[in-house]
Order: structure tokens, then C-alpha cells, then sequence
């Protein structure tokens, strides 16, 4: 599913020489990821991940992969990037930028319990302290201004009544002001495919690409949107209350950060719901055709308008 | 055995909460190391190996620790130093400087197969590979000014014969010549006891505490006069070949480095010789009496020096 670019044998081995890491053994494509290629690379060293890139360019890579290898080296789960003879972690394979990380063990779960919340939540505070003292910057393309600007052109598509919710949601969000809270590096999409668990353990986090600087509080809202969030949308108090308490465990909320929580539940819906109205109102030519509904964020943005208790 | 320095929980739960790995579940001396003080330290993360360095100083440590997390980066494999909130390696603690790396499974080995010799080759061709972009210099404090110097002290505890042979040899090293080979990073002490397997995988490279800037051949003779050693000090022809084809399979020798060959094995058992008899003869106040036997290495150099076939 997910490999848009084949990689031939002799090609891949050719471009492993420029690591120090034995010589191919095996590759195999991963049918997961929606943006990028993934393969499995299996050399005389061991088992690595390869992604090559099928939308972000060589020259974005850098605040990604620097930024996975600075969490690695400050023992936050996640893969660490391998530097080829040029020190480099990113270059050009079949005419994709590309990159080698460490593979982790684990896998991701669709149903999480308090405790796997919990251990969730105080990696994510571990991710953000560590990531005080990572140098580079890099804004949030989804931010305010991308979704307002976005909506403008959805709302042809909607009707009525959903037209006036998201009204009704951007208005209020134009009513907050989040500037003052608390602002680091954030992961932007941590839900639960992009967590490997090992049992209780969690072997890492994933697919960095949307991490942006940004108000750390928000990523918490998107993180409990998803990890508490059940089948049917409806957020579990335990669930929600386990993360909460996970990430406080390690990074204790402001006051400030405790009175912005409930709008910036509805921020966070209204990122995914925007987001996944324009993937499948206004699909990019050429993407895949694994639309996910825009319904649940916009179900999940209606209830945190009604939510009177908040898990804190 | 090597718990020079004791850890009290309250101290290393206070310097634990400098990283960003959770709070401390318990922690271990362990009993294996000649020169600092080690610990299994256990966290609601993992387990990590927390060491005190007993001799060596805070600044010197920075090259040791960033070439561990260098090599780590490109693949090789070895513990990964942990950064904490200051984005540093190491810290005092205990009043003697401190830090933590990842924990590796497996464990060293005193009997090597020819397949095992062969990996350990190529990780050691790996290392000097990953080592030419690191940027920081040590010169090889145990070189031959060194044991020039410290053999003129050593012959008033040597009988005739062992003065006359020790004598002979560093004539001998005074003739040659090595400055002309390739030179980088190199481990200078790779023994069968600083490399943790994992059945005929290599877990890790540990122990970069007498790591510097010296001719890589030199490492090479160093490991090969340990790994292919058998137990009667004889040199096992299986073992060394297949070191040296594993090293070899991924940086193929220079015919400089081909010609010194012989010379240089000679250089790495004069070097380990002149250390024993130093630790034997003049051991360091408050050492360990751990001594290691000085004719291993003697038996050697004396047999380097018949050899007519050189497993190249």
C-alpha cells in the first residue's frame, strides 16, 4: 500500500555503502504510512527502516531527523537516524530524498488501557522537556491561519448544518488567545499508529514529520483526542484521566496551561476535522484513497463545546 | 568488586531528575571493571548503565562520550550516552564525574568461533570507518614515547633474560616506522572483554576509555593478539584469519599497512607487555590487586618475532 517508490536491489546496495552498516541481506516494503515509502532494510549489522520521501524535500529533512536523533540521544523513544561517511542522515536514493532509522520492536494498539495512556502521556512531557534544548525552528503549517484559510474553502461543500458548526468553532477559537502558554517542540500527530507499544512499554514514538514548534498544550489535546477517544467518539474519563495524570507525572500543567485545556480540546479537533474535510473534499491529485472520516472530529469538537469536566 | 564509589538512592534519584527518563526504580553495582565504578540503573524508561569515573577528570570525558554517541549515530555498535536537561554527557555526582549510557544485552566471550572473530573484525573496520568524521583529537597516551619511558624504570625488577628480550623489542620498535599509515579513531583496547555478543552477533563495543587518535592497523594487532589467543598464549591461525578477513571485507588493507603488519603485532604485544609489568611491579596506590599476567604478553612478542605467516 504504502510503497509509491520501488527501490531496486542494486540501487539500495549501491546507497548503503555510504553507511557503515554491513551489506543488504534484505528489503522488504512496510504496507502502513500514508505519505512516505517504508521498507524494511535487513544488512549483515541488522534491521533498519528506510523512508524515502515522497512529498518533503532534502532540505526540510534536517529539523525532522536532527530533531529524532537529539530526542534518541535524551532517551525519548523514538528511532534514532543513521549518519551515512558524510555525517549526513538524509540523501538522494532513486531520486527521493531518503534516510536509514533504527527499527523498533512493538507494535501499535487500537485499544489502549489506563496504564498504556499513562505511560503515553509522560513520554510525550519526556519529549517535550528534552526538547527545550533542540536549536532548530520550524512554525506549524496547521496552525490558526492555515485552518481559517483552509474552511473558506469547504464550506461550498457542507451542508448547513455542518457549515454552521465549523462557523461556529473557527469563530470561537478567533476568541482565544494561546500565545502566553507554555511553547516547545511538539510531535503534532501522536495518535495511537503513531506509538509502538511492547506490552505496557512503549518502544517509541513515530513519524516525527508533522513536529513543528508550537504551545505544547495543544499537542496534548490532539494526543487525548485520540488515545482517549472510544469506538463510538466518545471520550473515556478513565482513559483521559490516565493520560493527564501520565504527563502531569513528569510535567506538571500552569494554571494558565489548566484554564486554556477545554478550547484547546476544541483546537485540536478542529485541526482534524478541517484537515480531514480538505483530504476528502479537496483530495490532492495522486494520493492515496485511505480518506478517514472528517465526522469524528467534528462529533469530538461538539462534545468538548458541552464537556463540564475536563480529567484535571 | 568495582563499586569504588557508593550511590546512595537519594543522590541518584536527585541527579536522575536532571534526564528525562522517569523516575528511579532501582539501582545495582556491578561486578566486572578494573578502573571506575558501574551501576545497573533502573528507571520507569529502562535500564541504563550509570559509571563514575574514578581517575579520569570531567574535562577529559566530553571526548570518550561524544565519540561513543558519534559512533551510535552512524551504526556501530555501542552504548549510547544519554544527554540530560543541560544537553551534557556528563556531570558530577558523588563529587566524581558521571554518566549514562544505554544498556546492551549480551556478554562477553573468553572462547570466539572464527564466524564471531570475523564480526568483531568488521565492527572494528566499522568503527575506524564511522571515526573519520569525528572531529575531536586524543593523542594515544600508552604510544611508544610512553613505554620507552616507563621500561627505563622497569628493568631494575627483571631478571636478565626478560631485561635482554624487553631490550631487543623496543630496539626493535625504535627501527620502525608507522606514522605513514592510515590513522584515526581508535579503541586501543579491544579484548575479548569489551565486547558484549549476542550469540554470533555483536551487542556492542564497550569501554572507550582508552580511545584516541593513533594509526588504525595498530587496533587492529591490538585486538587480534586477544580475540585469536588461545588459552596456552599460542596465536590460533583460524581465529586471527578470519578476524582479518572480517576487517578486511569492509576496509581491504593498504600495502603499507600489509608490510608493517608483522612489526606492528609486535608493537600491540610490547605495549600490553610493558603496561602488566608496570601494574605488576609498580601498581598504583589504592588499585585493585587485579593484576593481569605480564609473560602472556611477553610469550607474544617473543613469538611475533619467529612468525613467518601472518594470516594475510
Amino acid at each position: 500500500m504504502s510503497v509509491y517508490t520501488v527501490v531496486g536491489d542494486e540501487a539500495l546496495a549501491n546507497w548503503l555503502s555510504r553507511y557503515h552498516l554491513g551489506s543488504l541481506v534484505e528489503s522488504r516494503g512496510i504496507a502502513a504510512g500514508i505519505t512516505n515509502t517504508n521498507y524494511f532494510v535487513t544488512t549483515t549489522r541488522g534491521r533498519f527502516v528506510l523512508t524515502l520521501f515522497e512529498d518533503l524535500q532534502l532540505e526540510e529533512l534536517p529539523y525532522y531527523l536532527n530533531l529524532m536523533s537529539h530526542l534518541a540521544r535524551h532517551g525519548v523513544a523514538c528511532p534514532a537516524p543513521i549518519a551515512d561517511d558524510s555525517d549526513r542522515f538524509v540523501s538522494l536514493l532513486e531520486g527521493k530524498p531518503a534516510c536509514l532509522v533504527t527499527c523498533l520492536e512493538g507494535a501499535d494498539i487500537t485499544h489502549p488501557s489506563p496504564l498504556q495512556c499513562r505511560k503515553v502521556g509522560e513520554m510525550l512531557a519526556a519529549l517535550h522537556k528534552a526538547g527545550s534544548t533542540y536549536p532548530a525552528r520550524m512554525d506549524n503549517p496547521r496552525g490558526p491561519s492555515w485552518w481559517s484559510r483552509v474552511s473558506t474553502t469547504l464550506y461550498g461543500y457542507l451542508d448547513a448544518d455542518e457549515a454552521a458548526s465549523l462557523r461556529a468553532e473557527l469563530r470561537f477559537q478567533e476568541s482565544q488567545r494561546f500565545l502566553h502558554l507554555p511553547a516547545g517542540v511538539i510531535h503534532a500527530d501522536l495518535f495511537r499508529d503513531n506509538v509502538l507499544m511492547k506490552g505496557d512499554d512503549i518502544a517509541g514514538f513515530i513519524d516525527f514529520y508533522y513536529a513543528c514548534n508550537d504551545v505544547l498544550l495543544y499537542d496534548v489535546a490532539i494526543a487525548v483526542n485520540d488515545w482517549a477517544r472510544r469506538d463510538d467518539g466518545t471520550i473515556d474519563d478513565d482513559l483521559a484521566s490516565a493520560f493527564l495524570a501520565g504527563y502531569q507525572s513528569s510535567r506538571p500543567l500552569s494554571s494558565g496551561e489548566i484554564e486554556a485545556w477545554p478550547a484547546m480540546l476544541r483546537a485540536a479537533a478542529l485541526r482534524f476535522w478541517v484537515s480531514r474535510l480538505q483530504d476528502y473534499h479537496e483530495p490532492s491529485p495522486g494520493a492515496m484513497t485511505y480518506t478517514k472520516d472528517p465526522g469524528v472530529f467534528r462529533r469530538l469538537a461538539e462534545a468538548h463545546r458541552g464537556r463540564t469536566s475536563f480529567w484535571l
